[in-house]
């Protein structure tokens, strides 16, 4: 089965303390796309300019990205720019100019209507709901969000809550919307907005999964370098749909071996600008560091 | 076998958003001591003054730990006091009064000088030198540490490296130590200081070990509610080595399952302020937890 995605598909600035990269193909969409494409076909929902760099859209097909729901409008692509701090946990936001997103109406083509598996990858929830209202049932819905939703969007965020099976947050925005220090806690009030899988990330530090069959802690690879974190969340969640809607048994068997998929393919993030890394990564690297990470995690 | 614990034996008055305790037992030593005493048998090197109460002695000898190097002096026991913040992450230092722990200078009873396992929890460095130079060859020697020392007796924190079978600091003191932000890259950088095994505590996150067979990731127990996280640090190692000190095969084969044992007997010391929740813990509840998380990592 392939995996809907809707989400930013965007031109990433990014500054580190090691190097300067102008331009670059993110946002939440580009990076879950391209990781959920290791594991199934993808459908793509977005809006890019006509400035859009064809490279990029040479990428995309490469991945076997279907680009039927993805929107070249006249204008300008969304653009952020963004620096890291020292230890590459912190960054601030130097530049946000939307473009032809600010306008963005997601319209679903006829085909993409029956997908069973849906990402709604980091938007605005008003436009996450607008994509579920379009669908036919699908088996099963993932979103992911950002503080700033929790800021200016709460009321259509925790609408969208009750439409989800898996709601996908870092644990500082966890703490934003449950005022628990504890994930653990944080994870079963978040339960009662509605999603019956819940998955708090933690960066560095893996995530955790709280489901009807109770907590799983997920680790995440060991990297000695981390070149940039940048759409190391929307690759998480990415491989982990794109996992899902390919393995064969339920969801709840499935679900922790598809978060270990999702670390690993997030661990080749991390280590190249923008989509480097994961534009050149193969199937067979994401099963050796799996491979590794059982062995890490044994006692 | 048993385990040599040496290092801090204190009163601890301790501030929570949620409570205030004075004058609890505290300090690395008894932490540790405590935790390992579910374990192995234990023998105690440390120093109180006159005004140590006595119930705490008492304590000690519930947990059949051998009190034969623990000197009582004329004097006042080691004070330290502390306030949480809201997350029970961060805390500051209100009050330290060293009273007999200024001039300790700890002297092994010859019972003690065999020792096989010897845990030099946090004290100076120069005072875990000092334990060294008085024992025959002990099998496995491991030591904690604290930021103050890397700050103040760095020199004499190198000469112990070299000493060391394991070397068991934190997060932020590994960054301290070797300027890396990766955990993974200061793992490599610590071992050429001498240990061949090194962990680095991340507290609710887990550890981390770096030994000859690579890496292990280990959980934390997931605490829905953090009562009092002090001494969480030194029951973990405390632990560790108690188990170690009677498991049966080589500390290779045995230390991720012993961290595993650290890790859950530290869980149960965040549960109550001090010693409180140790003391009343029995080892069935420790081996259900350790199960629990078996459950919690496999995939």
């Amino acid at each position: 089965m392939s995996v809907l995605i809707v989400g930013s598909t965007a031109l990433d600035s990014i500054k580190t303390p090691k190097a300067e990269n102008p331009r670059l193909l993110g946002g939440s969409a580009s990076h879950a796309a391209v990781a959920a494409s290791f594991f199934s076909p993808v459908k793509l929902i977005g809006v890019v300019g006509e400035d859009f760099p064809k490279q990029y859209l040479q990428l995309y097909k490469r991945h076997r990205i279907d680009l039927e729901g993805l929107q070249i409008l006249p204008g300008k692509t969304f653009h952020w720019s963004g620096e890291y701090e020292l230890n590459m946990n912190n960054r601030r936001t130097l530049l946000t100019e939307l473009g032809v997103f600010e306008t963005f109406t997601p319209t679903l083509p006829k085909a993409y209507q029956n997908a069973a598996f849906v990402l709604l990858a980091n938007i605005a929830p008003s436009l996450q709901n607008h994509v579920l209202n379009q669908m036919s049932r699908p088996k099963f819905v993932a979103a992911d969000t950002m503080d700033l939703w929790l800021n200016i969007a709460l009321e259509d965020l925790l609408k969208l809550l009750k439409r989800l099976d898996l709601f996908v947050l870092n644990d500082s925005e966890a703490h934003q919307l449950t005022k628990e220090d504890s994930v653990f806690a944080a994870l079963k009030k978040i339960h009662k907005l509605g999603p019956k899988y819940v998955i708090i990330k933690k960066g560095s530090h893996g995530s955790i999964l709280s489901s009807p069959k109770g907590f799983f802690i997920c680790p995440a690879y060991p990297l000695q370098n981390v070149v940039d974190p940048t759409g190391a969340g929307d690759a998480f969640v990415g491989a982990m749909m794109g996992y899902l809607a390919t393995a064969k048994g339920s969801v709840e068997a499935n679900i922790r071996r598809a978060m270990i998929y999702g670390s690993v393919t997030a661990s080749f993030c991390c280590e190249g600008f923008g989509l480097t890394c994961a534009t050149k990564l193969k199937r067979t690297q994401i099963e050796k560091r799996v491979k590794e990470l059982e062995k890490l995690t044994r006692f």
